[in-house]
């Protein structure tokens, strides 16, 4: 059966499973002090353009959510995030289990939009019971969002800006971050990320990794950080099995290639969606792609391939979503080509 | 200066002082265990038609709400609510505290309706990934709400099948309870809301008391129910306090008739406004009245009346709240229709 | 029945409800910004020596505790307490409902020594797995104690010193302040507690208040303390019910000459107790008395006096408490001791 | 050098890593739904005795037991441990951070004894005053304990009976479970455990895995178990790298084999060090080894050899750990020895 369900259906790329396997009985330190974390940080960095960010690597993406922004409020704030992103909408609640609040505005096709978020801070400020409401601590974006969408460097570093203004740290969710680097139509960086926010995550689980997301904090990290990552359940005693991989990742390019792969055949299926007359919901220009589908195409195609429920458009009809991924192959491309 | 800032004040109703005072020196036991909680008790499951109630005092109003909803919820769960609600907005985050989320509907007039609840519960329930998700685990009203509108006993017993049909608890929030159940066009009272309801609470410390809210289980209580008020620092050591506050209010109906001045005052008000052009934003047949006012009235008005500012209407206009309480004389109301 | 069971068997002195009666149809504004409050922060900060000192004014004991822990520490860090602390045993785990662990040491008589403090702390920076285990984030002692003993200032200077050497603050519990601070043993001031804490509360609950504590920071509060505390639902809105009972508390010593009272009954009781041969557990010079008694004196004795079962000491004996408060009468003292 | 640091040094057992290869690139569900996890699930259930047992995976040692605490308890429970048991002094306070106090219990070689745990319990519910107190809600056990002892099957037998009379959960740690299962000297099998206890983790981390604990409920888990998972951010995407792995541990006696050879090399190093005089400190019979080591022995080995401080034991001495693993092997006990 053909499979275009989600980006994280396969294991590893093979370097990554190489790499492991070269260095799996080497006896080396826990928690993530082994050389093999040491050097993917450096080359993290170095892609980064910061050589003093402080980098740690963590398992899953809620999980590293929840420890960001668990760790960086203060107890009388809450996270500002679009009505549509996934700490608001689908990890069960993992944000508030920290005892903070989500605090959701408007979005465009994921996005938020530095104007609403300046407004939503100065009526905050402006209202004269603020004491008794949840402050707004920090700002979390996903990029890619949850609908495949972009930030542009413009929009990114005006976001920034606002942050700056209310000092309220600025935090960049990467779960598919390779997927927004690798995209032609992105003019932002890695080293632009690491200008305009506070801290951000390189994501593994889902840009050809076992498991794992790279935290990067490009000034500095919050104190005692390592003690608040295993207070949340979050660090793993063979650290190395994250540092071997993302130094893999970071290896002559590797993330940013693999990462390519997944718009190219993401692209080719747009075309021909296009060609074809489907409709797609918003403008991705990366790895997911939405699709209005009549009920009756979508069950016909379910017995053929497997995609992902989004949600329901109208009575006859509903979203789905396709993804391609670091591992898609174009023939795979072609076979849903011909059942389309 | 005159005064229409909001419903607590003032000090307690004379009733109550008097009350304290007579018992001031007898010994009694701690923690709610003392005859004067009983007897408040009986009365209140009285008034409500449950004789088998469980009822409880705590101070005051966030906290109460923190209380049942931190105690009824299942950690995978989260509480619904208005969008405008008290639990929403104006409790510094106190629910998120206790590790739940308040999933936030959309309202009319600071109401919830049947329906709007309903599909969010089948689309819930329908979404397949709802298991990422926070699951509705119960809902929150309050009545009268912070617009001061009502309920009818029709609509709620529309949310309250609702509820039922998903299981999950309805709590009403009745911190100016007293208002709207002494309001005439109002049809809803105390029984009803004990038998639609799973638990609500009666408001104290806006309806006459120096603090104290009476929490009513009409059917039953959650397990070690004392150990959960203790554990969030809401047990009184002197739980005398509230039960001969409510001891008083609960004797020959003192707590409907002090309502009713405010509602009666409230409605001269409103007449009063109206008869003066103003424009009044919402419906609201309670204390509470909503006045769109244009800027220099407003701060002509505030060098001799103190009253609350609401939001920001427009640029030359903002939405400005008189409240009437138990306390509130004709007389005051007649001085400030003399600044009108 | 006679009555010795606890400190908060009566309502309040008869000048607080002559105030509260006085003051009640003012009309004040809400949440501690009223002028009573400010008159009784006035009076605390010259009581205290510290005219910097930023004053709140909570409801009960168990609610202070877990809103000062739950304020100060950091997520990584856990109070450290006797293991007979208020907070390690009876509060219902209101501390570790704030996600921070109570780090339990070893005491004598309900204190907590400088050398067992500075023992631990060394102990825990010279552990090389640290960064895994809870840092000490704080230090609670009450006073006085459970026990009813009292530190001398020597030995608050002792911790205090300690405390300061580690950089985590001293919090002092005094939830029966007033009846250390009257007591002629005692070397130990407002003005020193002030100078050796960080922070502390003076009871009111069990001294002469309806309920009310009056929490003070001698130098510096937490950051937008008023919405932690109302985060944690103990904020108020009749604020007035607090202040006025601390403006009277604070006026003309009354704080000090009610809590005398207590005393004066106690070391009366201890004397009587003594003459009759009985055997007292510990050394208590407050106003809360532990004595062993022979299990059949003891349920004779219930059958005319309310006293507190405290724990038992072996088969046939078991110790008791018996209080005396502001409101004990000499009386009754006498005709306790007609029934020994 | 040589290395005796701990029991996760290492990478994977070499079958591990094979099977991960090999199904390396087949597209499979997400969350733990994958043919693998549920291929691991049926072989665990074979082997525990448990056809109706429900399985999960999660990542890591104190992940699981934040897990299961925070899931299993109420909400004014604890979990009662040794003083000594991991969750109460190396998890950086994960328990307190979900809202639950750790009850610590005096202990025997890091050994919880039934009398101790029945008395407890009883003194709890003697105690007039223990609606005010934590709920004791569970039992932890770790086994082997953090001294490497172990409970036989007539201790653990003892221990659930007590459980049950006081109708709460009992909860086994096994990170280390493998090296306790082949423990010659151990009576006590994965059907026992299944048996007496109400939930407990198979510990693969510290086993031969990568990463991973597989999670046992011999009969029934908690409610929405999954999203409480999520909600601790403890779900992972790819969750067919935790069940290809104990999939992998649980064919052909992988498990039990792999950690023979920790025991095997543990008890040739225990023979030697005390064929040589040292003193060894407690019994550990499994794969920890604390010794007593003179200073200036200890600075010359830590030349040559990786192991972990324990503890201080005098002015003089030390106590460090030597531990096995399912790597180690013998050449290696003999270069150890020849340094000895």
């Amino acid at each position: 059966m053909l499979c275009f369900e989600n980006d994280y259906s396969e294991g590893a790329h093979p370097a990554i499973l190489k790499k492991l396997a070269e260095t799996n009985l080497e006896k080396l330190p826990g928690y993530g002090s082994d050389s093999y974390c040491e050097s993917a940080r450096g080359k993290i960095r170095q892609a980064c353009g910061c050589p003093e960010a402080e980098v740690f690597f963590l398992v899953g993406g809620t999980q590293t959510n929840a420890v960001v922004i668990g760790s960086l409020l203060k107890r009388y704030q809450g996270v500002i995030a679009a009505a549509t992103g996934h700490v608001s909408t689908h990890e069960a609640g993992a944000i508030e289990y920290t005892g903070h609040k989500v605090l959701e505005l408007p979005q465009q096709e994921g996005k938020l939009e530095a104007q609403t978020l300046e407004n939503y801070l100065e009526a905050f400020y402006g209202d004269g019971n603020h004491e008794h409401m949840v402050f707004p601590g920090m700002v979390y974006l996903s990029h890619p969002t949850e609908y495949g969408t972009l930030y542009s460097r413009r929009e990114l570093e005006e976001i920034s800006a606002v942050c700056r203004r209310f000092e309220i740290p600025l935090y960049l969710d990467g779960a598919r971050l390779g997927y927004g680097l690798a995209c032609p139509k992105s003019d932002l960086g890695l080293e632009d990320i690491a200008r305009y926010t506070d801290v951000f995550y390189i994501g593994g689980t889902k840009v050809g990794a076992l498991c794992g997301e790279a935290l990067v904090f490009p000034r500095r990290a919050p104190e005692h950080f390592l003690t608040l990552v295993k207070q949340q359940g979050a660090l793993l005693a063979k650290g190395r099995l994250l540092g071997i991989q993302f130094d893999a990742l970071f290896t002559d390019g590797l993330y940013q290639r693999i990462a390519e792969n997944a718009i190219k055949t993401a692209q080719e299926l747009r075309e021909i969606l296009g060609r074809k007359g489907y409709r797609l919901l918003g403008n991705s220009p990366t790895n997911q792609i939405f699709v209005i589908l009549d009920n009756g195409k979508k069950e016909e195609l379910e017995k053929k391939v497997r995609f992902s429920f989004w949600e329901k458009y109208d009575e006859g009809r509903t979203v789905v979503r396709f993804a391609t991924s670091w591992a898609t192959e174009m023939s795979e491309v072609r076979e849903l080509e011909a059942l389309l």
